[in-house]
């Protein structure tokens, strides 16, 4: 079946015969497209193939296993890290047509979903029924739930719901070699063996194929409320967090911008209302309509007492939407100054944040890049942008590469995470080997090797097994 | 080092002298009070020891790998499958020298503990510095940290607050062969590489022995509210669940028990006040106070228009201890019987509580034997009690083990899961087979395989390599 000379025009032409010419690409101009995603790095592929079924990637990964063709999965290609970049070219395994939602169940409370379903699309079909789906990754109207699901992708509202692992009940992934496997299922609890849907969660592709997705909903909120409140500096913000904590509130969301950031967003907005000061805390709640109503004024006030330079409560949809906005204008104009936004999703201990922002002024003192840093406070998941003119001058990068290493080296020793919800992809390869104990990474590769002992699915990534 | 005729006692030797000789047991008598826990199986080890930190616990996974003896953890000894039960003998390795709360840091949101310490204990712990640890089973006073990480214990407060896999963030963990891995940490996200965390929670030490783990803490919410409600019959008590979850509620606990178990529990409280009729839903509500208490009022009245024989809404805490107190009834009352209850946390698809308790009904019919359905109705994860006049008695364990085959075999047809939050141990093992599919257990082997290659951790369980 394999061709010595080119195995892969060998494979190109069986999987043509069997999907169709039309969901089998080896035309370089159309490949070119599917080398990279939002990150800077691209390498293209020798081939894109997008099975409509398990059976089809099935077929995909035999014939990568009889020939020794690396497969990269692809998802929507919004991924923050080159995650999906197939570094050692072979074939990407597309999910465009893997896109169907299958099932809402509403007393089951479980959607099945393929891969190549977009995130806000889920959203909106089960809200439809007054359901709800929580995690709410930034690019949630452009990213697909496969990509979510191989990141364990994040978003505002992991304090109070968790991330994306938390509603995944099963999967149906194929393994290298072809093997289909079902595991967890569509029940709300499971210790049925060892925690696998756990394992393919976050695993960035490296250890199977996802053609199908079991997913927890939860009975919709019936109401939402958004605090906003500005204070003169972080310590002073990281205070009042505090105080809500204390006061045991678990906020759906509770974010943080710190000065760089709003300065930025008040250039880029000049119409816009932010509070004066140095950094913003918003605070989304959400539940019972008059729980919701009574307990976002009773923040608004705890704010105040905490020396807030202004705080904004909104309890209708539209006055949401408005410190939604601003929220929004965060990223929007960072990326509007014209520098590249190098945005590094670390993790810091949660009591962390002022020593975060204090050591992130000190490095851009250093350094002379800006940066702004951003986030989900209540996670310690905060994003940090060093903020570079000229990447591609070597003298430049190799300046901002080393901020970027004392970044990560702090981080690090703070016993933080070099990723809380991106993931590890190209972006976060240097760092790899610092984040984790030579055991730890051991162990990864034993865990490799025992699922993909060929090491054909996305190579070159943070297990290899050369 | 080894000794060909006696491994064992070679081993002892050069344990009692690096651990003192209190810290290892060798002594027939004492052993057998180790070899088994709440389930009725048990095997004598050859050897307990109890390292004192994970550097003398990897000294024994050392001994155990050049000497090829298995070593078995051992918990608080309070688990319902038998899933610490030494079947090959070896050595037993117990926690009670690792039993100490290291650190709750109350801005980082964490506690670091050893794996003995007492889930009751910790619990009240993060309380005295107002955090919160939710997982709580129902044995939380005599059941460990440990255990509960390795069976993915659950609780009644699983439906909003999830499993105990939800609060672990980081563990340490000795790996067969004695590496010592640490893997997560003390940040709230972290996806820096695959889920290791995960794929320790809940692998009933097949796959290594924890000995410590940095949990993740939650705001104490400052009040509590329950509600009990009767039903005629389980349909209606179905429906007006599904009800309270089309309000957008998602209580902290949703309890259900059938009319078996009502009864049971009258005839064994004459004096308690349970509503009438054959169902019987008890929730739970906690957060701010003037909304929990707000909520608890319109859950009742809703729960009233659903057709309630009789609400009650306990807003104090001594009003809740009394429903509370009903709740603990049901299990006391089932064991009061003097049959041997053959506990089953089955878990079927949230809306198949009604199918279930139907099933259990022509079941208990057709085997004879009394089935009483109480549990997580939220979860869909319904204690199901099988219950048994004379379980040694060879004829009637060969039917009630076919009632049981019954019950498991309609489990897996609904796509249930065969346990929610006990663990397979040795009292699933008859059903592992089937609930899984031989791909799934293909893969479980070679992850097995990968971390304990001489099958030497917890050996003749769920996987193995023979």
């Amino acid at each position: 079946m394999s061709s010595v000379s080119s195995p892969i025009s060998t494979i190109a032409a069986e999987l043509k015969k069997k999907l169709g010419s039309d969901n089998v690409i080896s035309d370089a101009g159309d490949l070119a497209k599917l080398g990279g995603d939002k990150w800077f790095a691209s390498h293209q592929p020798d081939l894109a193939v997008f099975p409509r079924n398990a059976e089809e990637a099935s077929l995909v990964m035999r014939l990568s296993h009889e020939n020794d063709i690396p497969v990269t999965t692809r998802g929507a290609g919004y991924g923050y890290v080159g995650g999906c970049v197939p570094v050692r070219g072979g074939i990407v395994l597309g999910v465009r047509n893997l896109a169907r939602i299958k099932e809402i169940h509403n007393t089951d409370f479980v959607a099945v979903v393929e891969p190549g379903v977009i995130t806000g699309d889920l959203q909106d079909a089960v809200q439809a029924q007054k359901l709800f789906y929580p995690p709410d990754p930034a690019s949630l109207r452009d990213c697909s739930i496969g990509g979510n699901i191989a990141t364990n992708a994040g978003g505002p509202r992991c304090l109070k719901y968790g991330v994306t692992r938390s509603y995944v009940l099963g999967l149906e992934v194929v393994l290298p070699g072809g093997d289909v496997v079902r595991c967890g299922g569509r029940t709300h609890k499971n210790k049925t063996g060892f925690d696998l849907v756990g394992l393919f969660c976050g695993s960035e592709g490296l250890l199977g194929v996802i053609t199908e997705a079991t997913l927890r909903l939860l009975p919709l909120p019936p109401a939402r409320a958004s605090v906003s409140a500005g204070f003169v500096d972080m310590a002073a913000a990281a205070k009042a967090l505090q105080a809500v904590f204390a006061e045991g509130f678990l906020p759906a969301a509770l974010e943080v911008a710190d000065g760089f950031t709003l300065n930025a967003a008040r250039n880029y907005k000049p119409g816009a209302h932010f509070p004066p000061g140095d950094a913003l805390l918003l605070l989304d709640l959400d539940g019972q309509k008059e729980s919701v109503m009574n307990e976002a004024r009773v923040l608004g006030k705890l704010l105040e007492s905490c020396g807030s330079t202004g705080v904004e409560v909104a309890t209708t949809e539209e006055d949401r939407e408005k410190i939604w906005d601003l929220r929004r204008a965060f990223s929007q104009s960072l990326k509007a100054t014209g520098l590249r936004k190098l945005n590094e999703d670390i993790v810091v201990p949660r009591g962390r944040l002022v020593d975060l922002v204090n050591f992130a002024r000190d490095l851009q003192g250093r350094s002379g890049f800006p940066i702004a840093c951003f986030g989900h406070a209540g996670d310690g998941n905060i994003h940090t942008n060093i903020m570079v003119g000229d990447y591609d001058n070597p003298e430049i990068r190799a300046r901002a590469d080393a901020a970027l290493d004392e970044l990560f080296g702090q981080i690090i020793a703070w016993e933080g995470a070099i990723t809380g919800e991106h993931g590890i992809g190209l972006a976060k390869m240097r760092w790899w080997d610092k984040a984790l104990s030579v055991e730890n990474r051991a162990l990864h590769q034993r865990i490799k090797q025992a699922v993909d002992p060929k090491n054909l699915l996305n190579p070159g990534k943070f297990v290899s097994l050369d």
